[in-house]
């Protein structure tokens, strides 16, 4: 990636300033007052998805130097470079690939696209052979459950599709493990059998520590339960890129499916570590997942900056991150199965743009990722709904709506739509002090009582937020959303001028981790480490006791 | 509650002002240098707990001048009202009696504390006679599995604390469901049989619009399987104070047990409302969590300011939101069954402390509430971390860690606890871009090469921390935590001047999601809604067709 600007260099960031500081203090509902067309007008429809982004703090003039902030930054370049292949991963010198794992032709690549055809092969044969009772374990019984181990990257984005796509599951039992506290795998492993479980290792490295510490338990759950060495190979499929680690553990690279450097376990969920989800919802739901996404690729690719949803996206995340402040951004689903959708969000967004310096290792004088946060609603709304309403930060909102249901309770889902869309329009309207008197007085209420209360039932209102919709939840429409977000992180990265597909924060915890697993394991190491870390080791050794 | 002073009107305000400002270029080990009894001092202990915060911007002086915050605002005096009964809920004039509850003496309120225990014994009775195996369902089998029925508090103090004692289970299976999505219902009852399932319906109101949906359902699951209507006592139980609506939806009043309304939702798991956890624990276990919460009331109530753990995290809480413009905080439990613990938090410092008047009805011109979210370590490692050490943002962390395990696999619950301590000492100590300089020449780099690198691996440290440790996870030190952070959540809305037991904000969002199902229900409504919901109604009628 060329030196980049600073995103206070870019042309249209002194008029965004001032306009900011004129919408502070602009209610939302004269937005629409002034400008008839604003509801239909800010809207935008891909890949199945449509986003409804006139509840912001935006007009068409923001909109518009906005859209030159991007331009000036050369994100068209940029999008152009990340499908290409170019090392748009500069501290890493690779490409970021995510989109070829979903592309129907090879764009220039191919033998990287003959590669993710391969994978793809075998990733079927294993998701139809599972589905068909083709697999049968130690003692000759059919395969009925997969646990898939793996964490991040390799538990998230797997776990928030088999779960999302529930409606569509197939006969195969599908589990997740990744958290190293025992207890994880411990409770998983309760309700199933070692004759009929296959265990899916998901780890680019084979030498995760969480996921090797896991797959090391279940090996044991497997042998102590009658399966011998020569046994592996029916219990066992690894997705990873260390044939040989994999191959001592016990699992033959017939039963390994690739990762590759040029895909960021974040962004891997297309690929052979999607392979639970595949099981769960056999192979032609999975190809419609990746058709989705591809469909959004297309739109992200070709659309013109103003028609372009994730574009649109990631200049509101900069807009409220560095025009308003906003640390904070917050995802409600109105929809149980994409509960997980902010934690898999929350890893995309934090560790893609968590970054303190640019992709030239300049420090940056502005704010860049922001904390992503949320929970499926309605839930929200009976626990962090009232700082969204009356509290004092920002936390601009992106609800997602499917329209229509999978239960066939139609009359519990139009309750979800209709708290979906009221949550939205409140922040929107707020309440005025005089209203909230009227509302009082209504209630019986004396004048003084009215008086004392109106101010704590007063809602300021004006409160930014988008609502994205689809038909239904599919896996065409959930593979659309997914890539809608991987983009906009893009989009925001370029504009921050961040490279959103290193990692280099996570090392230095990993590295104290060993010495202090040393220290705990009674080994000396090579100092005293910090008198506070020091106490706390004694507390832990007392407490052994 | 008496006219409060704001925030920036107290007593050491000015002076923590300065410090901040001299704390913010401080490198947190430079504290610990120049202070060699840091370590040690800046721990506490209470009731099994112990909170190291060491690790914080934060000097003795500054510390001092905190606690003068405390004591020039009156908290002392708002910490004996609150365990007195008195109306400090003063907008909904009422006491916020969570407490007593979990009290073992009257503390002078003797007809509310007669109460508590007689709902205490119902409590018992329902706990052992399920654990017994004496409760039989319409077909006369034997009531294996409860489903609690709740949405905020109703659904997540019960299912945080069922799932954190899972090692103290008994026979009967607790199961949760709460959004109003049909799916959520759905999943759980797809596992369950009629003839053995008891739900447990939590509302207040009897009138929550989730709950009620639910409980409808769920009847109508029974009905479907051959119960009668005089068959819904067996399978029905309600903690609410509405019995008249109870009974007309075929719960008898004995088997209601009581809400009152001196509890908000998100302090009441120490009621009634904790049903399902005394039943998946059993009423000894139940006792102990009880007692544990009164062990740090009675530390909250009698410890010296300068020893008193809730009042030391709510300063720290109030330095980090208003004197280095945090806002939020995230809180990270080392055990895989806390994995609640932040969605529980959520709901009680957010709907307590999301507010921008004080008490008085005051607007604020400061921030109060943070946004509070985390998940359980070492999952957000492979996830959100690298926003912790390389983000832009500040965000003050609460390390909860558990320093014995139950699951009996101590060496993988060393490698918890050596990633707990490494991230914590991570967060503090960073890495300068000479240190990653030479770390990367160390691996073979070139100059050129370890150059360009650097910055992308060097950390900034001086992160706040706090580390939380107990010697194992029992009913005994879980209640101390929850107890802990209610009045870390109680002494922050104090500081702020604000009322943390209402929670009006919700109030529109409610109103407003009636009148737009009655939309969705072919109602004509009271008139035109904003464009922008005229525009989803239509979609959503589009989509239904």
């Amino acid at each position: 990636m060329k030196s980049r600007k600073l995103l206070p260099e870019l042309s249209g960031y002194r008029d965004l300033q001032a306009m900011a500081q004129e919408l502070k203090s602009t209610a939302m509902e004269q937005l629409f007052a002034e400008d008839p067309g604003r509801a239909a007008d800010f809207t935008l429809q891909a890949a199945g998805l449509q986003l409804d982004y006139s509840k912001h703090l935006l007009t068409r003039q923001a909109l518009e130097a906005l859209l030159e902030l991007a331009i000036d930054c050369g994100l068209e370049g940029d999008v152009a470079a990340l499908f290409d292949g170019e090392h748009i991963n500069n501290t890493e010198d690779r490409p970021a690939l995510h989109t070829l794992l979903r592309a129907s032709s090879s764009h220039g690549m191919d033998d990287r696209f003959k590669q993710v055809c391969e994978s793809r092969d075998k990733m079927q044969r294993w998701a139809e052979q599972l589905n068909d009772g083709l697999r049968k374990g130690f003692s000759g019984a059919t395969i009925t459950d997969v646990v898939n181990i793996g964490i991040g990257g390799s538990d998230l984005g797997p776990r928030l599709v088999t779960e999302a796509l529930k409606p569509f599951h197939g006969s195969v039992g599908c589990h997740f493990v990744a958290n190293v506290d025992p207890a994880d795998l411990q409770d998983t492993l309760l309700d199933l059998d070692p004759e009929t479980t296959l265990f899916i290792v998901c780890s680019k490295s084979f030498r995760t520590e969480e996921t090797l510490t896991n797959s090391l338990a279940a090996r044991a759950w497997l042998t102590n339960a009658g399966a011998n060495e020569s046994d592996l190979d029916k219990h066992f499929v690894a997705v990873t890129s260390n044939l040989a680690a994999a191959a001592e553990f016990g699992i033959p690279s017939e039963n390994c499916l690739p990762m590759w450097d040029w895909v960021g376990g974040r962004y891997s969920v297309w690929s052979a570590i999607g392979l639970s989800c595949a099981v769960a919802v056999g192979w032609t739901r999975f190809r419609e997942f990746l058709a989705g996404a591809e469909a959004m690729d297309e739109h992200f690719r070709s659309s013109d900056p103003a028609a372009n949803m994730p574009l649109l996206m990631g200049l509101l995340e900069v807009w409220y991150s560095n025009f308003f402040d906003a640390g904070n951004h917050v995802v409600l689903p109105y929809d149980n199965s994409l509960q997980r959708l902010p934690d898999f969000l929350q890893q995309l967004t934090m560790e893609s743009n968590g970054k303190r310096v640019n992709a030239d290792g300049r420090p940056l004088p502005y704010n860049t990722g922001a904390v992503l946060w949320g929970s499926a609603g309605t839930m929200g709304q009976h626990s962090f709904h009232q700082l969204l309403h009356q509290g004092t930060l920002l936390c601009p909102a992106d609800f997602v709506l499917p329209l229509q249901t999978h239960t066939g309770m139609h009359e519990q889902h139009r309750r979800l739509v209709a708290n979906c869309l009221a949550q939205s329009r409140t922040l929107m309207v707020g309440r005025t002090p005089e209203a909230a008197r009227t509302a009082l007085l209504g209630r019986g209420l004396d004048e003084a009582e009215a008086d004392r209360l109106a101010p704590h039932l007063a809602m300021p209102g004006s409160r930014p937020n988008s609502v994205i919709t689809m038909e239904c939840l599919s896996p065409a429409t959930l593979g659309a959303l997914l890539a809608l977000y991987e983009h906009r992180t893009f989009c925001s990265a370029r504009l921050w001028g961040i490279n959103p597909f290193d990692q280099w924060g996570v090392e230095l915890g990993k590295e104290i981790g060993t010495e202090i697993l040393g220290r705990l394991c009674g080994e000396e190491g090579s100092g005293e480490m910090d008198p506070a870390t020091e106490r706390l080791l004694r507390e832990w050794r007392r407490a052994q006791t």
